[in-house]
């Protein structure tokens, strides 16, 4: 039984690190689609975030059961809990690639971002890469460094954010009110998937320290 | 023992019950300082979020101790798993009411809605406000009813999101770039505001039939 039990739990761990995969995956195209004005690659982004649902769900379940079934407590179930919250995190960073991608689609064949603003945008990009790299690593090798890393790119995500509201507000901004809008969107989808990055980092953190320290708001 | 536990199991709803009155003061004061531009409401929406922070950890940890304490099964595990989902839920859509306070303070005297598109946005937060009562309700009352109603009432502010993109868009929209972002997000916010809710609303409806609906993609 203890056996089995130690298999559904690490079926749980291994499905989170699928997750990761995928949602690295999401991002990196997204941005390819985003920065590159593909139409075919922000659709197939599109289209697999429904795999990034479906196993989600999946990984719910096989969560519920096991607290069903077998009534962990202490590490385990600490476990258990956790992989609830990151799988809804990462869930929500699949979603936020697929806006991302959505926009692309949208003002296809031009690009979403105005050239003022595509060094911004690329670095922005990168540290979602980044982090969502990071994460997967994270979570196979439990290395804290990396939650460390993950915050200080995010940091910088958030600076890079508030650059892009400031160069809007710039007496030589001269981009239309539909391209502001899209910059504002990319520019928070971006933002947000950091910030979900990070959620997902610090329960890492706690699974393993047993330590939580409260959110800093977002 | 058995007492006990249902005891515990009542204090965790009463407690969603809690935040989701705190989430209703807040959306409401939230919209009141955005519309009347008033710094000092909007201040204690800002500070008002900390508690429904700090009730969200106390019930989280509430609802990781019964699990690890009485091994709940069945009805009281999906109580169990959906309350620590219902909480992130309902502690997100406080933190969405903050950020239209933050509007409203960033902006303060100003207004942050141009007078174009008050109608529009007096709508999307009665929306959001009547909303969050009906969760309230919901959550007291168990009323499946509501549910479709905050599904219709969600449509109904997609609707209007999309409308605030279209008035930007036209040719006849002549506000600052610095407007046009800060109705791209307050759109963003209020919209957000609903999904949530109606994720909340899911959720009471799964604990009740015991079936899940796959959510559409937000």
């Amino acid at each position: 039984m203890r056996k089995v039990f130690q298999a559904e739990l690490h079926q749980v761990g291994e499905e989170l690190i699928e997750i990761s995969a995928l949602v690295t995956d999401a991002i990196e195209k997204a941005n390819q689609a985003f920065t590159g004005a593909d139409v075919e690659l922000a659709q197939e982004v599109i289209a697999a975030d429904a795999r990034i649902d479906f196993l989600q769900n999946d990984l719910d379940e096989r969560a519920i059961d096991i607290l069903a079934l077998q009534g962990p407590v202490a590490s385990d179930l600490r476990m258990i809990v956790g992989s609830l919250r990151m799988s809804a995190s990462l869930e929500r960073m699949g979603d936020l690639a697929r806006h991302i991608a959505q926009l692309a689609r949208l003002r296809f064949p031009a690009k979403v971002i105005p050239a003022s603003l595509t060094v911004t945008f690329d670095e922005l990009a990168a540290l979602d890469i980044k982090i969502s790299k990071q994460l997967g690593e994270l979570l196979e090798t439990r290395n804290l460094e990396l939650v460390t890393e993950i915050a200080a790119s995010n940091a910088r995500i958030d600076e890079l954010h508030s650059s892009v509201f400031k160069a809007i507000a710039a007496a030589d901004w001269n981009e239309s009110a539909a391209t502001t809008v899209d910059v504002t969107l990319a520019s928070r989808y971006f933002e947000r998937f950091g910030d979900h990055g990070v959620s997902v980092a610090r329960k890492v953190s706690y699974l393993v320290t047993g330590q939580w320290q409260p959110e800093a708001h977002a």
